[in-house]
């Protein structure tokens, strides 16, 4: 083993030493004191601004010199309201209502036992993510309410802001009295720590990936924990024969145009052979002048002759830009199985009148959300009502969608009984 | 690659090829279609017998040869009346209530959007098992009332016993005009094959690995797919300080001897020590009546002069066998600690008199099952009244504990609008 691969043995070795005790502590904490130790948290974060500013002008200052782009510059940015609202969030995280110890089913088993089912924190949750460094203190809040220990893992472009914002939050932990591991950062950002940590599942309970294909698939790759998956949304809007045309139009481009670059936005637009005529032209006015460039099958161009041809690609890409693959399908039956086909089975929706044909499509798409005349930006945690999402599921099993502090939570089952033994 | 890899990566791919089509068909089944395709396998099966005892005695034949022990030959044997309960027990699964379509939850979210959880089937389960050719039955039955398709894989000892029972399986299938791909054995028996599928998390989205600890890690190092382990049970019983120690007796005797080959059943004992002199000695008698070997630590040996000195590993050993580690605990806090620190976190349980060291017990002991004056022999999906079980999740995500029918269900959100953009 070369020395390089020891001090990330060592480093991974400690973070799952201290994840376990601290695990068992903040799941026996009771509510207030995890309130507590939420808001002290948010307490010292406040008291450290400038060291966070100072922290993030280092990052920022880092992807100027790296090139990177715009965009990424202003994910990384972390100065003024944005660490107000942070402060903010994390404040309101401790306002939440407590998923820990809710009963969520009784039932009398063998011989009158009664047993009772109660929501209980999973344990050691590991976070890995990309670039926006907020992301280190929503994941802690989060996992902290729902009386978890986390290991997280963010980017190397905000490391500095990353190591000052989880400083901060331990120390505000320290001075609520709460074992500070309840929250650990990762700090060697060589990559080939990943597959070390992930190896371990005797000291982690779940993994949650979040950020692009590349990072996920490597972590689905190496990982020996439960991952939840936080992938790409292909998602889509089906317009109907019976569609309300004027609030296809409006849905159309509030799932398309309000925020291109997130997971919830659609990609494929199918419309219905029967309505093509009436609505692909005012649709096509209405992307252009919403800049949104369009990708359309045969059909489909010959009502909206601006659009370039789709390719098979396009069905399956995830644009997360100003850019719409159009297609006309011949009904329901065509538009639900090219949804199934081609769709990440993230958010999907159909705009319709009729009834039965939106029960069908909301009984046979076989997506995490399915929209009835609405648009598919509704699928987030803060839209649920569920006060804050670690993000949204692509898993299929246990949390499916926008995952919230219930999400984190797993169950027991109590059983009290007065001597029974098995026949 | 060579001509054995080509062969196993061309089964594979075909095992998957099949796989989610019948899953889309199962998922969409009506559920008395499902009931009725239940019964038309427990028919063709019960038709079969004849065919499937001749296939089960060259199993047993190969098995002799092999030498393998007396216990694995019997948990092979399949004839009469086995054949008879795995028919009946067929029969009762379609009798099970739908848990497909459930309403998990309704909530009223943002602006208004009606949005209501429903149970759905998880999709493609791979289960990958040991012996027993009765599981075969067990694993198709629940995938295919909960709407999924499976791919079963048993072990190379009862390779023509699950052929001969799938095959029954398949024909019941097509008889009720189901897509006999909703039920698929792996037919090529290389250990090989399990990496090449467990790559494919485009094709399945569970794996239910149930066997040895050596099958369980095998699986979990190799696949991408999301698993739930079945793994090992190192259940214990505490004698609290105030127990009534006759029921404390026929408890340990219970728990330890009614069946020792499961994983529900107890390895450890912890006795407080202000009851180890008057229930030892006569738990050692009743011990060596039922003929449990007795490892135990320093202090219990006082009392129980004829066990074994127990080390460091026995209180982490699944025995399986009648052997039982016994150790006496200082109080509540230790029998908590012991516990927690030695067991696999499956079933454990305290007997007291006292309710409020059993409340504190339920509440910091974090197993799946925890017992308050009651056998750890109820962790078990029938006795919990689930009809059937597909076995015992030691996960801590998604399903945990006794895992039925609606275990192998996820959800999904329909949210019904009338118009709704985002803001």
């Amino acid at each position: 083993m070369s020395t390089a691969e020891k001090i990330l043995q060592r480093h991974v070795e400690s973070l799952c030493t201290n994840a376990r005790p601290a695990a068992r502590t903040v799941a026996l904490l009771p509510d207030a004191k995890r309130r507590a130790a939420l808001k002290a948290a948010a307490t010292a974060i406040a008291a450290a601004r400038s060291a966070i500013e100072k922290a993030n002008a280092l990052d920022l200052a880092q992807a100027e010199r790296d090139g990177l782009s715009a965009a990424m510059i202003d994910r990384l940015r972390l100065g003024g309201k944005r660490l107000d609202s942070l402060i903010a969030d994390l404040r309101q995280v401790a306002t939440l209502p407590d998923p820990v110890g809710q009963v969520l089913e009784k039932r009398t088993i063998a011989q009158g036992i009664k047993a009772e089912k109660i929501s209980v924190p999973i344990g050691v949750v590991a976070i890995i993510f990309e670039s926006r460094p907020n992301v280190t203190i929503d994941a802690a809040s989060l996992c902290l309410r729902a009386g978890n220990a986390c290991i997280l893992r963010g980017g190397k472009e905000a490391v500095h802001s990353n190591r000052a914002l989880a400083t901060a939050f331990r120390a505000g932990l320290k001075k609520a009295g709460v074992n500070p591991d309840v929250v650990q950062l990762v700090q060697e950002q060589d990559r080939a720590l990943i597959p070390l940590l992930l190896s371990r599942d005797d000291a982690l309970d779940l993994v949650i990936p979040r950020g692009g294909e590349a990072l996920i698939k490597a972590v689905v790759a190496c990982s020996k924990v439960p991952v939840i998956k936080h992938d790409k949304g292909v998602c889509s809007l089906y317009i109907h024969a019976k569609a309300d045309l004027r609030m296809a139009l409006s849905l159309v481009i509030n799932a398309k145009c309000q925020r291109p670059g997130v997971c919830n936005a659609i990609e494929n637009l199918w419309v219905d052979q029967t309505v093509a005529k009436s609505f692909l032209p005012a649709l096509s006015k209405a992307l252009q002048k919403a800049n949104v460039e369009v990708r359309a099958d045969g059909r489909a161009r010959l009502m909206m002759p601006n659009a370039i041809r789709a390719t098979v690609e396009d069905w399956t890409t995830e644009y997360l830009s100003l850019t719409l693959a159009v297609g006309v399908v011949d009904n329901l039956d065509d538009a639900i199985l090219k949804t199934e086909t081609f769709g990440s089975h993230h958010s999907d929706g159909i705009i319709t009148r009729d009834v039965k044909a939106a029960e069908r499509y909301l009984a046979e798409v076989d997506s995490a959300c399915v929209y009835h005349n609405a648009s598919t930006r509704f699928t987030d945690g803060g839209q649920f009502g569920f006060g804050a999402e670690v993000g949204i599921s692509t898993n299929r099993v246990h949390a499916r969608g926008p995952m919230g502090i219930r999400e984190l939570c797993t169950y027991k089952w109590l059983c009290r009984g007065k001597g029974q033994a098995r026949e």
